[in-house]
């Protein structure tokens, strides 16, 4: 497993950037290669998206990176656990071919002027408690596309309005990659896994069940034939007592994360859900399929 | 000389974006790609362009599209001038491979949501009078970064803010991209080409040399040995009567577009000009190079 910047070499010459796009190079074109975008702190639901890829791909790249321009001065950047030691074990588990440890001073230097945005999908749910967080996710993933011109990229369910802002994004500026949707992987208990789960407190662990007790909840009721949105909504929030902070709870189309009243049986929909639960934010949600 | 959409396919099944992309994955990767983008209206300048092109590189891709995104509602997006026949004509004589004819529908579909911008580069100088052109800009030239993945890359000098912006994005993306400049052709009096200059009036055009003719004077400044800006700016200034409505003209570093007091002789400058001559936006530069 290839690791960049390569730990023993103190004070490179050449920039990570320059020895990526070497590597990169190297690579012939019949070679399918798989990029799995990640923060570290990898858990089963990363590990998922790189076996995924394994299967799917010749070569399999892993970014790590926690990524300052995503997060807002006021939030968890500083406490975001980070597990280096960890990570590279685990990728050489699931055998990854290349491991980039991204720097900020790199990939942000000094005299930065671009900015990347979709508002009419970065503006609403988790971004109206976090305005800047998408662009700073698209920005990123843009910059991770470029240096690694992957055939396909794995992205996670669980963060499903960034999932639907990155491939609005690729169709948008027709990048050639296909955008991999792979399901959350959750506790036995029904919690998502989640790198900020391990900042619960034993007390707020618990509590934090109630997100998907209401998104299951919900979709009973949805495959026992109710199609009213605002119904099914009602139902989901009737869990919540006042342990968790909930930012909001909606039925959403699937592809433009428009709020539903009614959901057409033959498209389905998404509840997603957000809360503050003992001072870590903790995200999730459920695909209504198709009847 | 292949041009897409092919002219005699009428309907076809296939979008000219598939097409595009089965032409680019058709190349093998160790030709060298070169691209020019242009809004058509073809002169001398962009010929200098293709040509440039041609010496570097083994295919030669010319693009053609008034793109609607860098025109506000209130500018000349449907006087532009559009000559295909001619410009299919020069391409043919210039021995280009591909002319990629392209399509607001296919390129801006239903449902377009991603912005870019370098606001701290594009909400200055022509960005003041029009706030959306480089954004435009940028967003267009990206997405045919994206379709066309050239190794390098044509612009004018003309066009010196356009072209920091294009030089800067480039970097900030981590395109893997060469940004080729090519320097200003000018009318035997001194205008620059311009596609615009057929829409200039006899009178106006005989007013449109003093653009020029200011620059000139300025750099016979700087080549004597000024290098307070403001007096260089003062010079180019003494040169404007009523005959031209002057919307700019500022003495700027080369990289940041930072207008400069003093000029630093081994860093040089650019002087940017913007005026509107008898209804006609014309634009023009001159760079200081560096004693």
């Amino acid at each position: 497993m290839k690791i960049l910047p390569e730990p023993n070499r103190s004070a490179s010459q050449t920039s990570t950037v320059v020895q990526l796009r070497n590597w990169r190079r190297g690579i012939s074109a019949d070679k399918v290669i798989g990029l799995v975008p990640t923060m570290g702190a990898l858990h089963e639901g990363h590990r998922s998206l790189i076996r995924r890829a394994r299967e799917q791909c010749d070569l399999v790249a892993l970014t790590i990176f926690v990524n300052p321009t995503q997060f807002a001065p006021d939030e968890d950047f500083s406490t975001y656990p980070r597990t280096h030691e960890q990570d590279l074990e685990i990728a050489r588990a699931e055998n990854v071919d290349l491991v980039y440890l991204a720097n900020t001073e790199e990939l942000y230097p000094a005299g930065f002027a671009t900015l990347i945005d979709l508002p009419a999908l970065s503006q609403r749910l988790c971004g109206i408690s976090r305005p800047h967080f998408f662009a700073g996710v698209s920005l990123i993933v843009l910059k991770l596309f470029h240096l690694f011109e992957p055939d396909k990229t794995y992205f996670g369910e669980k963060d499903y309005q960034q999932l639907v802002i990155i491939e609005q994004m690729t169709r948008d500026l027709d990048l050639d990659v296909e955008i991999v949707r792979c399901p959350i992987v959750r506790e036995p208990d029904g919690l998502a896994l989640s790198s900020r789960n391990v900042n619960l407190s034993a007390a707020a662990r618990e509590d934090a069940q109630v997100l998907s007790r209401s998104l299951f909840l919900a979709r009973q009721r949805w495959q026992a034939g109710e199609v009213i949105a605002t119904h099914l909504r009602e139902e989901a929030l009737r869990s919540y007592g006042t342990e968790v902070d909930l930012d909001y709870l909606e039925v959403l189309d699937r592809d433009s994360l428009e709020p539903l009243v009614y959901i057409q049986p033959e498209r389905g929909a998404v509840i997603c859900v957000a809360a503050n639960v003992g001072g870590v934010r903790l995200i999730d949600n459920i695909v209504l399929e198709p009847h």
